[in-house]
Order: C-alpha cells, then structure tokens, then sequence
C-alpha cells in the first residue's frame, strides 16, 4: 500500500512547484490554490520582505488568495511574485475586478545573497518557472526551491549548516488534515521541538555551539536571515480565524528555533483554509498549526 | 522673485518622477529619496495591494526608505518596484546586507485597469523610467504618473471625473516643512475639506451627485478604487512617530473624501522623516500632515 502524503499537498486543491537555481545558490517555491483560500498571514521577524500581505489581513476585502510565493533573493527576489500572478492570469484565475480578475498572491522573502552569486535573484521568470513545476505530489524537500540557498545557525565565528524546504502534515480521523511548509534560513539553530536538542545549527571546531548564548556575548549580529512558511488546512476559516492561525503557527518557529524571531530575521507565517472540511475549530486548527510547522522546520534540515 | 516649491520636492533630498501611458491610460510615479528616509505606512482601506510594507513598520529592523513607488495596474503595478530597485541598486542605495545593499521601496497601488486598457500595467521598465524622470523640481500634477487613470465619484448610472496626481506643502517659519502626494482614485467624491461642498466626483445630468447616500441606497459597489500617497517632512522622527505620522495623515483623506476608507478602497498612506530639521514634534508633524494630504487631493482634481 502507498503510504499518504506527509507534506502540504496532502490538502487537496493545493500544488507546490519549486524553480532551483544550484550555481547561483538561490530559488523559489510556489504553492498554488487556484481555486482561492481564505487565507491569513502573520509577520512576526523584525526584517522582513514582503508583498500582498496587507491585501489578506483581517477586515479586508480580499479574503482569498490564489497563491503563495516564498522566494530567495531578498526583497529583489519579490519580483518572482510577478511571474505567479502572470501564470494564474492565464488559467483565469483571481480576484473579479472590473474587467479583469487580479490573482492573489502574497509573498515573503528569505536572505540568501551571501551564499552562491549575489547578484542572481528569483525573477518574474523563475517565478513562472515554479508554476509550470507545481504538482500535488509529495513536496519536495532540503535545498530546493526557496531553500537552496538557506542556512542555519549565524553567529561571528561559527560555521552555518545547511537550512531548506521542509514539509510535515497531520491528519485526523474526523478527516481534519492541517500541514506546513517552510523555508528555514534562521539565524538561530534548528533544535527538536520537545527534546530541544540541536538538529542542525551554527558549527565550531565540528561541534555545535548554542546560537543564544553566543548573541548574549556579542549582542550584534550582522546579516539577515528569516524563516518563511505557510500553513495550508482543509477547514472551513472565516478571514479573521485564518489570521489567527497564522499567529498561532508561530508558536512551532518558537519551538523548533532558538532563538527565532530576532531582529535580524524577517520571519513570517502564511496560513489558508480551503474549506473543504467542516467542523473543525480554529483552537483545533491553530494548535496543529504550531506542530507541524515545527515538524516541517525539522524535516527543512533532515530532509 | 520666483515663488517657492509648493509641492512634495519641497524637502530637500526627496525628488519625483512620473512614468506617463496616457494610450493605455496608467502610469507609475516614484518619490525617490536616496539618502535614505526614515519611514512609516498606514493601511486603512480594505482594498489595498502592497509591497514591501511590513518591513517600514513600528519595532522593524530597516527603518528607513530610500523610495516609495505610487502606480496603477492593481496588484499587477507592484512588479513596476522592481525597476525602481533596479535603478537605485546601480546607484549603490540601500540597506547594507551582506555583499550588497538592498534598496527599501515600499509601493501600493490604484486601481485603474477599469479605464484604458486593462492589459497595459505599469512594469518594471516603467518603473526604472519613472527614476530616469525624478527631479526637484515642483511636482507634475493631474493626469500623470499613477493618476494617469484615476477617477473619483463612483456609484452605479453615475458618471465619474477624473482623479490624479495632486501635492501640497506647508512651511512654518521655524523651517519645518510637511508636504504630501496623493494619487486620487477614490470611490467617494473629492470635497472641500474646509467647506464640504464637492469639489470633483460623480455626476448625474450634469450634477454632482451625493455618493454617501447612493452607496446607503445601493450597499454594494463593485469594482476598486484607492487613494494613496505620500506624506514627508523635514523633521527628525524615529520610526514609530513616522508611523504615527501615516496614521494622522488619513485625516486629511476623511476630510476631502467622501466617502473614504470604504471596503472597496485600498487607502494607503506612507510617511517619510528627512530629518534636516530639529525641534518640532510627531504631533505638529501629524496634525499638518493631515492637512496637506487634504490640500494634495484637492489639487489632485483641480489642477
């Protein structure tokens, strides 16, 4: 027998495409729901890049989206976000406006210029590219798409390891699934969400060293860094639930990162809600959100 | 004796240029400010299309801005950001990451795909152009740039006029200057700020008509619309003040719009702090702030 799905796909009505650049070390995921999601986002990084966040908060009109790009390339990689909303104009698929529909498609950024060549970046192109690549297979995973070029575990003198694309989804008997994708390019270490062992992280003398202690001494930390994801559910979530749960995902990133959210981070959940299953709460859907983005931020570094 | 800048180049540091489709009825414009602008965002209506927001925002790492870009095209003008990146990365601007320096360029957008050809948006190139124009020198106002397409006063069998580019400035003896830009595409009508009467919106046989009681007659309006702007001043602020300011400064939107803020406007105003002149404080900042946002729309339909 096949054994399910155990990544964001498991939620129908959703694709994931990744575009990989491995020389230039840079590249980008897209997750698709053409069909539209009600969808949520929360930024809680002090340094993020972002683009249609606005459009999706709580009180808004649109309260769907169509896609979510997670993209290397700093805030220049944000113009990969073009090429998504060019590939979903062409199936005909957004927001009714007027003579036109305007696809919706929030998106966030990870730093990754200091690894590969700086000077290349996900585009409009590499962003349609991930369309065209987008499947409802199991997600691929480690250093592919949005992840190719991430790292964890910065502080002055200590060697990065590798971050990535991670995926990890829990289901339900009720039928309930609520899954996760996320790209971790922390600048803390990536430790196991109940033991708090170190699973990948920042490297001295091969040994791994604790990121917090070592911000404690040195206070500054140049660099930027960020964690990006999207919680993706088969509830049915009004906008502002939605929200909500993007908020409570970030309890995995307080789990599964130490630290997270600092300064030099720009970490920032997406969530959405295809409303193909009814009965779910959103404490339900909140608390589940939490363990899979730590699942998934641990697979990001095992994968 | 040549009279003095009324306009948002009126602060020093801080130049304009619009990118102009007057076929295909769009266009961008770019408040350049290259030195680098303490910055702030307000999102108040619930329509709104952005970009690079939640990096400006209160307790963030980057602080400062070095362009805001204002464009037509709905979501599909954000990738018009890019060419503004591009032109100010040539320049070296922006903020120091690692090996390169990455240009802050906050950006919202109108809604104007319902006039000319919906298929033309401002891009990328015209981004870049719309740098190529920016000068010093008193601001372009009416049917240019992001106010290629715009339109105030829209109800249903009501015919709308056309919005624009408007700027206004105030300086007080003491050297503080406050100056605003505002693209008006709004669905409410444009009215005196002091005296109420109407001074664009729609018409009906000729007349304005009052769009407050047709939308209570008709609830339901379709389509988009959206004022935003910029609101800079030469006063020393810190980051939370200059978002204080962008909150303030949608006063003068309530004051010269009518209806403002609705659910089908994307009402954005940003908030740029020079900082070439000391002693004045956020609260003298925000209350002219207000006004001159309300003088930029009146001269947006007038000029």
């Amino acid at each position: 027998m096949e054994s399910p799905n155990q990544t964001l796909t498991a939620i129908e009505g959703i694709k994931v495409g990744h575009a990989t650049d491995s020389t230039a070390q840079t590249g980008c995921t897209v997750i698709l729901c053409p069909a539209g999601a009600t969808a949520g986002v929360d930024v809680r990084g002090a340094a993020p890049g972002t683009r249609e966040t606005d459009a999706i908060r709580s009180g808004r009109l649109v309260q769907k989206a169509h896609g979510v790009l997670l993209t290397g390339g700093s805030a220049f990689g944000l113009d990969a976000a073009g090429g998504v909303v060019e590939y979903l104009e062409a199936q005909n698929v957004g927001f009714p406006a007027g003579p036109v529909r305007v696809p919706i498609v929030p998106a966030a950024v990870i730093f990754d210029l200091g690894v590969g060549d700086a000077k290349v970046r996900p585009d409009r192109e590499m962003g349609y590219q991930a369309c065209l690549n987008a499947t409802d297979e199991p997600v691929a995973m480690g250093a592919v798409g949005a992840g190719t070029g991430a790292t964890v575990g910065k502080a002055p003198s200590v060697a990065s390891s590798p971050g990535g694309v991670g995926s990890a989804c829990i289901r339900l008997d009720s039928g309930l699934i609520v899954a996760a994708i996320v790209v971790v390019n922390a600048l803390g270490n990536v430790v196991h969400p109940e033991r708090g062992e170190i699973v990948a992280g920042g490297k001295e003398n091969g040994s791994f060293v604790d990121i917090t202690e070592r911000l404690l001494d040195a206070d500054i930390v140049h660099g930027t860094n960020t964690t990006i994801g999207v919680v993706a559910t088969n509830a049915t979530l009004i906008s502002a639930e939605v929200n909500r749960v993007a908020e409570m995902a970030h309890d995995g990133m307080a789990r599964a990162i130490r630290p997270a959210h600092t300064m030099f981070d720009g970490d920032t959940l997406f969530a959405l809600a295809t409303g193909a299953y009814t009965g779910s709460s959103v404490n339900t859907v909140g608390i589940l959100a939490a363990e899979v983005v730590a699942g998934a931020i641990v697979s990001a570094v095992t994968a």
